[in-house]
């Protein structure tokens, strides 16, 4: 029996119900008061943070934790640069898009270049849900449609709109009848033609979302598949769905909140691996290294039919304090060569996991590229019995190793391995070591 | 005959028509390759905007504007405090809330002091639209219902589900089926007894949504009704309407993005002038001075019941990093007296515009309180002459005379003054003189 569904929010997170013993003038008790029901907490113990720098968290007890987790610091926590970017910034100006600001357009100058020649107006907002939401609406402009597919463990952020196309995020809904979720690219679910089976699987989605009245205006991935559960291979098997797509009149959204800004370690963005050009492109987390920006990147003919029903403006997207914040990350990620980084240190994990993977038949599969990498943890190394209990176990053993690490996957059974691109050699042997070790302790 | 009814956007705004001529290396050539459509730029000659203080914003030809629009930089442009708050967290930590920071709780707790009791948590987020989205939501789960009303004019935020309860954003679609709006609270309109009229037409609207068959989820307004042209007066006309929503099992939303944070002079929320007491509050613009923040304060019950279906992460929402800018914008408020500031220079502001008013026909009618006015402009004093070319005008003049007003109304016939709380008395006489003799030239 496979055990149950998990939904996004509860992966690796402190359960409120163990919390009854609480000290009643804590921090965690009060983070329960202030936050209620929408505290998301990491761990069964939650750690209080006070410092961060390169890939390392300090807690308020002075550990020093090595980060393993957290892609939106992505140039290194409190990197001197951005540090100095905002700082000056803030101490200039800091106002809306309806003044002219020379910092916004060198900018956006930067980052388009980034982009395909027709993705050639940036769109900037605040959070990648925003971006998202906003890229669902441009597809139904121009397609004239209203369905989407998904694929099934699909987290795209948290507006209305686009927790109706995150099935990840549903604890009791079902999805909206406009949305149809299909299986993620698992080679074990679509055969070893990936590209042509996932095709066929969207092809279906097409058809159905026909048959139900919506047509459909676009196909929306992530293009690592973070929460299906890290998908990064074979670069390409993207390719086909995103005909289909295109020859049913639907949009190919490339959500780049996750794998964007280099992550991948061969290129800026995910959905170049897989050598497609999206119609829309949607950017977030790691693009200020934590300060809230995001934006999506269009086709100009698309903003201007959009533009012509409803028009676009966010108060705070696209200030110069963001604009500042996001150049220095582009900066950074080129001065500093984190894109060779992250796919040298990556490569590294990546064989020191499968060196472990020899002496453990609980690691089922290892995936991923550059420094974005899942790892499956199952009974007997059976992919039809996950064990997101030995995965849950594992993160908590590491974290008493000083170790931050996640979980992903429609099992939550998948390790979830995403450290700041800035990681050494030395801190990915700390880590190798440390999972082997923290293993052995469990098996 | 009236005027044509603006959209939001299109009020105040530089035209791309007439950017024919432009040198096309210029940064306002560039700004509209970079953004397209979604450009929107004030004024007819688009100012390039360099630094600022205070209530001043300093633009790239060394010309110092008097501020007397931005409501976002609310404690003044830059300031000290503000920037240093912000830059000593960037250079200690910026992460996620699925850490314990005590910054964020610090502020949360300091917060949450400023509401009702019984609004005892607070959902962090990064822009109004977000909030608005959230606040949307939870409303539609607590009372089961899907119907929403919101007055003619309202402008609440820029999601999918926020743009459909924006009237004023929509340019050719008309409102979803799910949604009424009512005209917005005018005496006008409405007869003397505004609560009473207003809360008809709430209930008119109820009963509405009750025949189609959404029922009513809630009321949302801006306290201000700043879209709407600036509605304050008598404090307590709210009352009814909420009272109405209650009674239909809706939920009212105080969108308090607008008046909030000590605007109105008198009190740190809208609503609190009106006597009535929210299910819900959204918050933003000023809360960060500029930094992208935003929140909504709820009842933990509330949230209980929402995150059993859903739940709510949102990455950037309530990050050291806002917490620490968020912190500052409260202690500024308090140790400067803003909100005290607010009432003696508003009220200065407004006997000024009295005392013009008595000049020139023009001018049919002055509402506000605090920092917050608007101020009518019709043909012959006529009411039912509404004149957005006089408005757009004086704009333009206002800017040539180095000082930034905006415009707000059905028609984009009222001018919306919305300075810094920091404004001085001086800095308003030189408003009311510019402004004095800014009607006299087009007159």
């Amino acid at each position: 029996m496979k055990p149950k569904i998990r939904q996004i929010l509860d992966m690796n997170a402190f359960s409120q119900d163990s919390a009854q013993t609480m000290n009643s003038g804590s921090l965690l008790s009060r983070r329960l008061k202030n936050f209620g029901a929408a505290s998301v907490l990491f761990y069964r113990t939650p750690i209080e943070m006070i410092g961060g720098h390169g890939a390392r968290l300090v807690a308020s007890d002075g550990t020093e934790y090595l980060d393993f987790y957290n892609n939106v610091p992505s140039v290194g926590h409190t990197h001197p640069r951005v540090v100095e970017a905002i700082s000056k910034q803030a101490a200039k100006l800091n106002i809306n898009t309806r003044y002219l600001s020379r910092v916004v357009d060198d900018y956006l100058d930067a980052l388009k270049k980034t982009f395909p020649d027709d993705l050639d107006n940036i769109l900037l907002c605040c959070t990648g849900s925003e971006a998202n939401d906003l890229a669902l609406r441009i597809a139904m402009q121009r397609s004239g449609n209203r369905g989407f597919i998904v694929t099934e463990t699909a987290y795209h952020g948290n507006t209305l709109a686009v927790t109706h196309i995150s099935p990840a995020a549903l604890k009791k809904d079902p999805l909206p009848d406009h949305v149809i979720a299909v299986p993620a690219p698992f080679s074990t679910i679509y055969g070893e033609d990936l590209g042509k089976g996932f095709a066929e699987a969207i092809k279906g989605a097409v058809d159905e979302l026909e048959n139900r009245g919506y047509g459909c205006a676009g196909l929306i991935c992530d293009s690592i598949f973070s929460s299906d559960g890290v998908l990064s291979d074979p670069p390409g098997f993207l390719s086909e769905a995103v005909a289909v797509i295109k020859n049913a009149g639907g949009l190919f959204i490339a959500d780049e909140v996750q794998p964007g800004f280099a992550r991948t370690g061969t290129h800026m963005w995910g959905f170049q691996r897989h050598n497609v050009l999206p119609d829309l492109v949607t950017m977030g987390k790691p693009m200020g290294n934590g300060f809230p920006m995001a934006g999506v990147a269009a086709k100009s003919s698309d903003v201007k039919r959009f533009c012509e029903h409803v028009g676009y403006f966010n108060t705070f997207g696209g200030n110069p304090l963001a604009a500042a914040a996001g150049q220095a990350v582009l900066d950074i990620i080129k001065e500093d060569g984190l894109m060779e980084n992250a796919l040298l240190v990556g490569s590294h994990v990546m064989a020191g996991l499968n060196a472990i993977r020899e002496k453990y038949l609980q690691i089922s599969d290892i995936r991923g590229t550059g420094l974005f990498i899942g790892v499956d943890l199952c009974t007997d190394g059976d992919p039809d019995r996950p064990d997101p209990t030995l995965a849950t176990d594992l993160i908590n053993t590491l974290k008493h190793r000083h170790i931050l690490i996640g979980a992903a996957g429609k099992y939550g059974n998948t390790l979830k391995l995403r450290p700041p691109l800035c990681l050494s050699i030395k801190e990915a042997d700390i880590f190798l070591d440390n999972l082997a070790q923290g293993l052995d302790t469990l098996i």
